[in-house]
Parts: structure tokens; C-alpha cells; sequence
């Protein structure tokens, strides 16, 4: 186990990502505000800003953005809160058509020292009509580039295979090695 | 004079608070990370402490949310990205029909040993269709209880009357008298 702190409070994430990284992590919970900004990198910086203050010990938080190109980038950052909210009928109704969106995921790593951030995007599709059950969150109306399954169709497998999420992780691990 | 600091980027919004509160106030403005957080409630305390940790002097802040009861509370406190990014009429479009709804201004006063907080409150109904070219952000789309025009088809005048702005800002000034 290396003296990394993954600042979540979701167990699942914070076992997936030992697995990405290849070592075991520290999971620790803290209930950190998120600023109200589109852009999860701000977002992501500020809070592991925070996290440090209070944890004292390198660590990493992960956060992941969806921006609509339609919708001026509606929800990028607020993507966890409209799903919450609105739903995803509701988001996909919004836009006119099949709809050029990415997905963004933004680790980042703060030591006290060096403050690195590593990105993994995807481009990909809204579709008008939700589809599939799998995974969570707005899954069911992203479809990846060069995919005919939205991420909520593959089995998770799949998903991470091609995902945003997955790509962030391969940087960061390679950050490490 | 009083030697009371008003955070905000709006000059016109700090020299409106000075006529409602009856003295001149001190306007500052700081760039503060606002939190993720439909609640306007806890994103005014959060930005209140913040601000205080810098100015050091009373203040106070003001924020503004939106809530659409069919909408589970969106967009809240995040109305202003909500225009933004969507604007209007993609905010009326996410509506059945005319639809339940409140705006909620709250301010925090800081001074270093008492936080208050004052909140004005209007009950009204989402329009589907945006109506009226006055004043600003979501007011065509806004009908207050009780009236025939949104916040949009009155004057500002007609406006301040009636809005949830004005309920805060009556509150705030019985705090100093």
C-alpha cells in the first residue's frame, strides 16, 4: 500500500482505481465543497486544495465533467447535480439532434509540493432517446466516438475499456512509474 | 458612510442596496469560489466566511437561487449558469406547463463574531413561454403569485415592489434599526 489518499466518498471508485494504478490505495471520506464552476479542472483544483489543508499527506481527488456543445457546455461540472435534478429524459431533451458532447475526467494529484493534474476525455454523442441500463449516471445518453452503445448499453468492462475515466487513470499511473 | 462592505462585482446591485438599506455602503468586489450546492443558503454562508477571511471588516453578501418544484429544485442556486448556458427558453422548455416555483434571495451578514442570514421569498409560476424584455436572467420566465406579468413585462420599479430581492433587503435593514 503506498501513503496515496483517494478523497471519495464512494468505495467502488476508490477500489477501481487500486486496480487501475496497480497498487493499494487509501480511501478517506471528507466532505469537501465543490466550487460552483463549469470547468472541472477549477473545480478539481480547488478541492484538492482543501483536502490537503486538512489531510496533510499526498493525495488525489477525481472529478468528472459532461459538456453538451449545444448547450454551451451545459452541465460540464453540474453533471452529477442535473442528472440529481433533471434526469437524464429531461437532459436529453434539451438538445435539438444527435449532439457533439465529451466527457472529462480530471485527477488531480497534491503532495504539498507539486500540484499535477491529469485529464481523460471522450468524445462522444447525446442521443435524444436514453438507452441501456448499465453503469450509472448520464451513461444511458452518451455514446462514445466510434461506439453504437451509449456507456450505459456496454457492460462495464466495455465501458471502461474505451472510457474518459480510464484514460485519466493510465496518465496518472504513468505519473508513478 | 457606514463602514459596512457589500461583496459583489455589480455596481449598480451595491448602489441599489444602499437606497433599500437607507445608508451608503462600501462595495468590494472579490473573484470567491462559489460551492456546488443547490441550496443558496449554504452557498451565501460559505462565500460570507470566505470573503471575511479577507476583508476582515463587517460585510455581507448576497445570492440569489431559483427553484422549480417539478424540476426537483433546479436550477437553485445555480440559475445564473443555467441562463448561461441554456438561456431561457431551454430553461421554460424543461417544464410540463406553467409550473410551481421560487425565487429566494438570502444574505449573509458577517462581521467577524455574528453570521446572520435574511431571506426574501416569492412564490411563482415558470411560464413556458418567456414573456417581456425588462430587467434580467430568468425574470421572462417568472410570474410572480399574484400578478399578471412576469418580473420581465414590469418596470424595474413595479419589480422591486413585489420581488423576493426586496423581501431580503427589508429584513436586512430592521437588522441595523
Amino acid at each position: 500500500m503506498k501513503d496515496i489518499y483517494f478523497i471519495t466518498s464512494n468505495k467502488n471508485k476508490a477500489q477501481e482505481a487500486s486496480v487501475f494504478l496497480g497498487f493499494q490505495l487509501r480511501q478517506k471520506n471528507i466532505d469537501l465543497p465543490e466550487i460552483q464552476d463549469l470547468d472541472v479542472l477549477a473545480v478539481s483544483k480547488h478541492k484538492a486544495l482543501m483536502a490537503f489543508e486538512i489531510v496533510g499527506k499526498p493525495l488525489f481527488v477525481e472529478d468528472t465533467g459532461l459538456y453538451i456543445e449545444e448547450l454551451n457546455g451545459f452541465p460540464g461540472a453540474f453533471a452529477k447535480m442535473a442528472v440529481q435534478t433533471l434526469g437524464v429524459e429531461k437532459i436529453a431533451g434539451l438538445v435539438s439532434g444527435p449532439s457533439s458532447a465529451y466527457a472529462k475526467t480530471v485527477i488531480t494529484y497534491h503532495d504539498g509540493k507539486v500540484i499535477r493534474q491529469f485529464i481523460g476525455e471522450k468524445r462522444g454523442v447525446i442521443q435524444k432517446n436514453p438507452r441501456g441500463k448499465n453503469n450509472f449516471g448520464w451513461d444511458p445518453i452518451f455514446q462514445p466516438e466510434g461506439e453504437i452503445k451509449t456507456y450505459a448499453e456496454m457492460t462495464k468492462k466495455q465501458k471502461v475499456a474505451v472510457s474518459h475515466r480510464t484514460k485519466a487513470f493510465a496518465k496518472f499511473k504513468k505519473f508513478f512509474t
